[in-house]
Parts: C-alpha cells; sequence; structure tokens
C-alpha cells in the first residue's frame, strides 16, 4: 500500500526509550538505517532521540516530520508499560487502534509452543493502527507500521536491532528502492587487516586525492582497517564511479584486502576452508577462546573449525596440548618456542589439517622489560609440514590487544590459505 | 551572569554537524554531557544531531528550547564555512555579532607563537554574540556562548571532547550546580540474568507503580535484564529515595540480581571465585568460546580460570573430555548426558574445582522436532561432587541464542558460588 508514490527526498530518525537518555545507552540503529537508507538514495537530515513520553514524543513526531518526507521511529513497540510508540503515534495520525484477533492468537500460540502463558500486558501488540500498512516482524511479537499524514510517511520499527533490520530489508527498502528510480547512493567498504592505519593512509594518499569529490573514510578498529567509499547518482553512473575508485584503491592494496563490505575475515577464512577442504584446529591463551568464539560466530563453522584449547593455566598446556615442561621452563610460556609447540599440539590432539596457537600478555598485569603488555606470540602448524611463528607487540588496554591478537591470528590463517607470502 | 538565576528543570542536547548523520559517525558527546548534567540534577529529555545547514540548525533551536529549560549546543563552532553555528544562533536570539579586537589579537599572537600567520577564516571565531557570556576556551581558539532568549538558556559548546568537557566542567557545571542549591541526579542499574522481560516486569509491576514518579527502565539483551531506577533531589534526599527504591525492587528480585550498575556477570562469577578460592574450566560446544572469552576478558582471570575445551566436533568430546562413544551413539552430543560427561571430563581434564559444560543447537541449521534450534543442555560439575544439567530452549537467532547461552551457564556457575538454590 505504500508502494507507487513518489520517493521521499529526506528522511529524519528518531529513536525512543529513556535509557538512551541515560548516560549509558548509545542509539546504535540510526547508523545502520542511515547508511541503508543512502543505499535507496534517500539521505538522513535529522536525528534524534527522546524518552518514554507520549508528550515528548508527540512533539517529536510533529518536529520531525516537519524537517523530512518520511520519519523512522525506532523503539517502543514491546510490551512493557513504557512501550507507548504505537499509542501516541495513532493519536498523531488521527487513526483509531484495533485489536487484532488473528495475531493474538499467534501471540498465545507462539508464546504456548515455549510452555509459557502469554502475560496480559502482550496483548497489546496485537493493537493495529487502521490505515497502516502492518510490517510483520517474524522474529519477535511486535509488528510496525507504515502510515501517511498530510505528505509525511512515518514508518515504526522496533527497537531490537535484528528485528528492526528484518523488517528494513523484507517490508521497507524494496519498496523505496522501486519508488526512488532515479539517483541512489553506493558504498563500498575495502577490509584490511594486519596493517596500521597510517600504514595503509599513506599507501593510498595519491588516490585519496584523486577521488576527492567523493567521500573516502579511513575508519580504524582494533586489528583492522576500512576504507569507505561512497558515492552517488544515477545507477549506471554511480556504479561505474565506485567500480573505477575501487580499482584504484585495490592496485595499490592488492592481498591486502581480506574482504569487502559486511565480509568479516572469520567469514572469509572460513570459506576458504570449505573451498580448500581444510580443517583447523586453535590453541589460545591470552585471547581466550576469542578467536574460537569469532570463527564459530560463522554459520555452518562445524564444516571445518574442529574445536580449540583454551590453555590458560600452565599445566593446561603440557597436559592438553602437549607443550614440554622444559620449554616452559627455558622460554616461559609466553614465547615463540611455546607458541610453535602448542600450535602442533593442537593440530595434533583434534586431528586438523592446520592450527593456529597465541600465547601473549594481555594486561594490565605480566608486563616484564623484556616481555612488555602486548606481547604476543603466534604459530601456524599445517599437516605435514613444520610450523611457523611470529612475535607482534600491539599497543592498547586489554581489550584491544585480545582483539588485535584474534585477528591478527585469523589473518594468518588467511593468508596461508590464500597462498599469499610474507607477513599478515 | 548566568548566575543566580532558577535552575533550569529540563535540559536538550543538539550536536551539530553533517559527518553525524552518516552511518559512520556517532555523537558520543551527548553521553558524556548527560551524565554530567544528571549529577548537578537536570535530567536530559531531548538529544538530536543536525547538519550544518542554517535552515535545519535554525528550526532545530526551535524544536529544542520548546522541549527543554536549557539547551546545549556542540559543534561548528570552528573556522571553516561549514562552521555556522554561531552566526545562526545570534540570528535565533536577535542578537548582534560584534568582533572582540582584543580577542582576535590574542589569537593571532597564538598561531604567531607556533610559526603560522592566522587563516583569514579563522578571523570569524573572535566574532562574540552580544549579551552573551563568553566561555574561554584554553585549549582551542573557539569560544563557547551562554545566552538566553525569553526563558529558554542556550549554551554553545566547542564539538571537540576535550574542550567541550573543558568548557563545561570550568564554565557550566559549577553555576549550575550552585543554581540548583545542590539538587543531584542519582541512578541504579539492577542487572538480572537467566529471566525473560516479561517476567521481570511482572515481578516488579507493583513496585513499578509505586514509584511511578520516578522513571524506573527495563532493558533486555540476550540473557540479561536491566532495570534502570532514577532520582533526583538534594544529595541526602535523592541518596535517600534511591536507596529505598533499591529496597523495594531488591525485595522482590532478590538473588535473581547478580550485579549493579557496572558490574558485569563474568566481573561477579570471577570475584565469586577469587572470594572462594575455587578455579573453573570449560566444555563448550554450541558457545564456541564464548563463555571463555567472556570470562577472560576480566583483568586477573588467570587466578581462577584453567582453561577450556571448545569442542566442536565429536571426536573432540571424545578425546579431549572423555565423552563416551556410546552417549554420543544413544543420545547425541546435544543431550543431557554428553552435557555432563562434558562438565565432568572438563573438571577432570583440567583438575578444576568446577566445570560447566554447554551443548545445543545454535542454528540455523541443525534442528530438528524434537532438539529444534535453540535447544541448549547444560551441565556443572564439582570437584568431590556428582554434575547437575538444565535444559533450556531459546529464541532467536544464533548470535542470541549463543549470547543467552553463554550467560546462562556463567548465571549457574554464580548461583552454584552463591548458595543459591533453583534454576539459574
Amino acid at each position: 500500500m505504500n508502494e507507487g508514490l513518489a520517493a521521499p527526498s529526506t528522511a529524519a530518525i528518531v529513536a525512543i526509550g529513556s535509557e538512551m537518555l541515560g548516560p549509558l545507552r548509545q542509539d546504535t540503529n540510526s547508523l545502520w538505517l542511515t547508511a541503508r537508507l543512502e543505499d535507496v538514495g534517500i539521505p538522513v537530515v535529522r536525528k534524534s532521540i527522546v524518552g518514554d513520553d507520549p508528550a515528548r514524543i508527540r512533539e517529536e513526531l510533529d518536529d520531525a516530520s516537519r524537517a523530512a518526507a518520511i520519519v523512522f521511529t525506532t523503539g517502543g513497540l514491546g510490551p512493557t508499560a513504557d512501550d507507548m510508540t504505537v499509542a501516541v503515534a495513532a493519536e498523531w495520525l488521527g487513526a483509531r487502534l484495533r485489536r487484532n484477533e488473528a495475531f493474538l492468537t499467534k501471540m498465545r500460540e507462539r508464546f504456548s509452543r515455549r510452555g509459557f502463558a502469554m502475560p496480559v500486558c502482550n496483548e497489546k501488540q496485537a493493537d493495529f493502527i487502521e490505515g497502516a500498512e502492518v510490517l510483520e516482524n517474524p522474529r519477535g511479537t511486535a509488528p510496525g507500521f507504515w502510515a501517511r499524514r498530510e505528505g509525511v510517511e512515518l514508518v515504526l520499527l522496533p527497537g531490537v536491532p535484528s528485528e528492526m533490520k528484518e523488517l528494513m530489508e523484507k517490508h521497507v527498502l524494496p519498496v523505496l528502492a522501486r519508488r526512488n528510480e532515479g539517483k541512489v547512493g553506493r558504498r563500498r567498504v575495502l577490509r584490511i587487516a594486519g596493517m596500521g592505519e597510517s600504514a595503509v593512509e599513506e599507501m593510498v594518499a595519491p588516490i585519496y586525492a584523486k577521488w576527492k569529490d567523493d567521500p573516502v573514510t579511513i575508519l580504524a578498529s582494533p586489528g583492522e582497517v576500512q576504507l569507505h567509499l561512497a558515492t552517488r547518482g544515477r545507477p549506471a553512473e554511480a556504479d561505474g564511479r565506485l567500480a573505477a575508485m575501487e580499482e584504484d584503491f585495490r592496485a595499490v592494496l592488492g592481498d591486502r584486502i581480506f574482504g569487502q563490505d559486511a565480509e568479516d575475515l572469520p567469514v572469509v577464512v572460513g570459506e576458504l576452508l570449505r573451498r580448500k577442504g581444510k580443517t583447523v584446529a586453535l590453541a589460545e591463551s591470552c585471547t581466550g577462546g576469542l578467536v574460537s568464539s569469532l570463527l564459530t560466530d560463522v554459520p555452518g563453522s562445524s564444516a571445518y573449525f574442529l574445536g580449540s584449547v583454551v590453555s590458560y593455566a600452565n599445566s593446561a598446556k603440557s597436559d592438553l596440548l602437549d607443550v614440554s615442561p622444559e620449554t616452559l621452563a627455558a622460554h616461559g610460556a609466553v614465547s615463540a618456542e611455546a607458541a610453535r609447540e602448542m600450535a602442533e599440539g593442537a593440530r595434533r590432539r583434534f586431528d586438523a589439517d592446520m592450527a593456529v596457537s597465541i600465547t601473549g600478555i594481555a594486561g594490565p598485569d605480566g608486563g616484564s622489560p623484556e616481555k612488555p603488555v602486548g606481547t604476543v606470540f603466534f604459530a601456524l602448524a599445517e599437516r605435514g609440514a613444520g610450523g611457523s611463528g611470529k612475535k607482534r607487540l600491539f599497543v592498547g588496554d586489554r581489550g584491544v590487544i585480545r582483539r588485535a591478537s584474534a585477528i591478527h591470528a585469523l589473518e594468518m590463517l588467511r593468508r596461508r590459505l590464500a597462498g599469499i607470502g610474507g607477513a599478515a
């Protein structure tokens, strides 16, 4: 029912929830929403956050609808007393709420399948806004709504990120894309591991200058650097320009790029393992299970990931990974020698084709002049081949060092699997 | 000049800058501002972000000043063409801009000390808003301003976080604290694991009603529910009321509460392990190292965490955790029996005082009618005591199921360590 209209020229996002007005929680939905709206050529001109207060929500709908042609709200669709978006929006739209009995039945069934009686407070989630399109939410109970008032469109989305995204992808973005036959935004993210931000910046500086009319942004997180290329125009034109930009950047960065857009390193590594028919195991010390957790976040990872030993105690390094007590005594648990034996032990114990080990000092304690906090040793063992190792020094707090170490271990795996020489 | 007035009852924050409307940058100044304003008893009721567009900034000042008694802007005080906050605000206030020659001379001197001639574009930073208090900025060139229009106060702050904070600490917060005769905001977060949002809501509904004048917010994330209690008043009064609120909620929720404020569950579990002098090991299957990673995120966790086996492959369950092939054949790897043997195996292999195991189906594949996606078995083994297990069914995608399972495993540990009976 929201098909066929002219495309909205501008969007506003209103995040609803008192918790986001406190000092602890940030609205992050709007970042994702902004990127996806850019894809369909609709710039976000205003973002705001209000608490669970009917008067303030109403005011905010007034304000946002003056600033933009389409207003997205996130949050306040849940069952609790402070979830009031639907009621306030209906009033603002001048529409009535009507309880949908079929939906109520479905909700009750969902609860009873899990062995619960549906709490009474959930009933209001079956109150639908008359005249609005109902955006079905397969993940949660709360549906979204898409309505209009005096030329302004209003889309009510859940606050839970996975639900919000699914509703947008399924019910909203395809319609907006069709309606906006003209301009689109195009964005490409090139992702690099094993290099620092300034090293990447130095490599790309000349190309950066060449494409100065299109925004290129460099973003760094522990262990990873991202280049965001963006452009806008009619599809063919925007695609062409983006492709030319990407070609320039790839020519300089080459196999430093491990993936693009949403391709995470664990997904890329998993794909390579699957394609080569190889299995992998891990021996983790300072990363404490983080590398395993990243690899197994990927659906289907059981096809190539056999398991890992998180050997925090030295005795576990000996008992479960066969690191020799002599090695530990002579070189310490944080050493190239221990890393090599850990990788070989994990490979053998899991009977895996490859194994990577990580042992280091994540801090804040445990550093020494010879091995300061941030010192991490890595090794990679392969069936029928010797292990190889390396040492890195990462700068940052415990979380940064652990994260950078985990990405580094995955990048070692990627480079070996892809047959790329040189250091990770 | 802004001393001696009544304290503003509510605040709004407007972040100005087109970069914060893209998908990459977040406004983070507002979190700090919110916390510090709460400390002086002024709640933030609205936050918004607009681009560098005079019409939109003007509209935003209108909207924000309707919602709150004092409006803070951040950003747009710099020297470049897209820094236009001062000019727009002056117009909105109906005040003139007057160039301050003494300040201009100081700016020129600052540049020349660093060996530069001041660019012409910087001159506009010496344009002061007539009638406004000038908030000197020792770190940058751009001063802030504090003005009034029809009972609404407007404070213009720089966007650079260090400069914004210094101006607030030096020139704004002490004045607001004095005007507020010592009224303060107080906040307490109560954190609960192992219960759903609606179940918590049902338990606290009567108290919720009792404290309806003070905002209580319920927040859910996979495996955890948070209650945010907030109040304000004179310090003794606010502390007293918050303590009374907290007592009421604790009376109902009791030992369901695992921690408060920033106390994460892995920290609480670690503290209990340390206090009881116990060590722990893990056997993880569907969580794939996530529980280990959460526990070892905590500095000093090597004092009680010995390690874990992530047994993704069935052979790893047998070889490294001594799960009997008969058990796997008869009941499957996702079963109460396998969970019990995994926990016992991990406890023995690591010679730990306690061990927890997690085995389940995180999806998206692998579910069956008897064991649908989300089915997870847990077991806890202790030195000199038998294992105990339980089964849970979590709803959500792979990430949600893994996260909820990890929190559940940690909550099992917490309850056992704290000597709490009943199901986690």
